[in-house]
């Protein structure tokens, strides 16, 4: 079998045909750890919702969550799990998104220090949320090149542990935490789809869910406009993304090595939605449900309504993995 | 002691210094009696607002409640008391706000007609709810004298019931118990605002207060582009509102007569805000609550902000009334 390795700048994941994912003690050793730092969700169910799918639909609500967004688990997971030693040098990440505000409030409740490499250009709400929450920015310029060399600076310079969003086996431990709540539940659900940009939290969920209910069938959710996991499933092997294009911005990233190796044994399809099908969906939850949802989160219930030959007359799940989305730039 | 007396066409209440305000028994019944047809609506807190208001708020999620307002609960209560003579030539109002779809609902359910007079001009989603809860809809034209006239004819053709939106007992008595569930939480309140326009939440919360936890203080909340509440309370007599203008357009109309004689008895004050803090509030919930409010419904978040004098360090309840705005025309 071949070998995999993937240099984290200072952790090297090497990854062979016995890599090992995280087992079902482990996340819920994980859940137990993460506690203290995040909440336990709400699962929502709408009557009018589940008319027009014509399926049961339990909503587990990860955009009431820390941070606003599933993302908190990850971090939290990944800054708890550290040595004291490397706490004591604090984390570093590239992200201008919601893993960039999760790894900062992470760090900063855990009392080390965050470093966050973003594009000068990003918008000033995020760099925000991150000095909010008493992250350290530093800018770089808008291109894939500066920010991977300015985040190499940065942790030569402070010697502070990477952590990825999502190809990161403690971090894709974390998300597995969200399904993990799911199954405490006893909903005795027939699917469960959760959206999928890196693969994050559509591998977590896989491998709960694996665990705790091999029988129940697990879909990743994508825009059709960055369809890198839909393609990637078909040919059996990882298609990275290009000049990806959504409104669905949370998931515009390619899979990520370790969350494709998860995603490939243990989801059974990957499913896509168009922009407008994915705006309908988002519309439908903030008027029936009344709650605020960012679009990267309505692409599980686009694909649901979509195609009612998957879900008609089962008991579904459907993950909403975040809130946070620019209000002045709702698509209605 | 003077009388007043409310023709409501097909019922004729008459208020003496002896008028019965629904007790609190009454008000236990009547939260028997609608629970099949209401939720109770859960009630959340949000740390970054307590930390930005100086207290400790509660939110009574009322635009999570069935047709998405807190008007579900009048309306279910004053359709169950009907007696079956009654219930059998159905029930009629004028509205094109939430008491409308309430009352078509609540009907509906119920198994019986209901008749809305509507202004022709009403909003194609407000007729859509409606039509949709199976209300017939009888459309006017759009002035005071034609709803009026209509709702006349409509009641002389059918012998149907009149249920007013807020100006009546039953109704009341229906929306006291949300403070009802507010108050079997046990959670210590000190205070507990809610929304003011023609008092029947205001009202129905007061009352249940008023029995269960006299010494909370109950505030109303008002926009100061509608504020006829606050100028009777200052002048100890019910003035009636002309030519109201703000953004909270569910709170628009003038207090009721009924709702005013509770109100001036056992309301601690009323409080207003500019649209500006209104919707400056409504973006805070939306921001970190991820909720969909509408307008009148971040009234009281904005007077609790607005006025630390009143509920620094204190424990408040602040009462969600309701979710159904229209998307595309957020303030933000």
């Amino acid at each position: 079998m071949g070998t995999l390795t993937f240099g984290f700048l200072n952790r090297t994941v090497v990854m062979t045909s016995k890599t090992t994912f995280p087992t079902l003690p482990d996340i819920r050793m994980a859940h137990a750890r993460i506690q203290p730092m995040i909440h336990r969700t709400p699962i929502l169910t709408n009557s009018a919702i589940d008319h027009l799918a014509g399926c049961e639909i339990y909503f587990k609500c990860e955009n009431f969550q820390k941070v606003g967004a599933f993302k908190a688990r990850g971090a939290a997971n990944a800054v708890l799990k550290l040595s004291s030693e490397q706490r004591s040098r604090g984390v570093a990440t590239h992200s201008s998104g919601n893993h960039a505000a999760a790894l900062a409030r992470a760090a900063s409740a855990a009392g080390i220090k965050s470093y966050i490499v973003m594009p000068s250009t990003a918008p000033e709400i995020k760099k925000k949320a991150v000095e909010s929450y008493g992250g350290q920015i530093i800018f770089c310029e808008p291109t894939l090149e500066a920010r991977q060399r300015t985040l190499d600076e940065v942790v030569a310079d402070t010697g502070a542990a990477f952590i990825p969003p999502y190809d990161h086996l403690d971090v894709i431990e974390g998300q597995a935490t969200c399904a993990l709540e799911i199954w405490e539940e006893e909903l005795s659900l027939d699917a469960l789809v959760a959206p999928v940009g890196g693969g994050g939290l559509l591998g977590g969920t896989a491998l709960t869910t694996h665990y705790l209910a091999p029988k129940c069938k697990v879909y990743g959710a994508e825009p059709e406009g960055a369809d890198d996991a839909y393609r990637s499933f078909q040919a059996d092997q990882l298609i990275p993304m290009k000049n990806p294009k959504t409104i669905a911005d949370g998931l515009l990233t390619s899979l990520g090595n370790l969350n494709w190796e998860i995603i490939r044994r243990y989801v059974t399809d990957v499913l896509t939605a168009s922009d407008e099908e994915i705006i309908a969906a988002m519309r439908l939850v903030y008027e029936r449900m009344k709650i605020v949802i960012e679009p990267s989160c309505a692409v599980p219930l686009a694909v649901v309504i979509k195609y009612p030959a998957y879900f008609n007359g089962k008991k579904v799940g459907v993950i909403l993995s975040g809130g946070n989305v620019d209000l002045g730039k709702l698509p209605f």
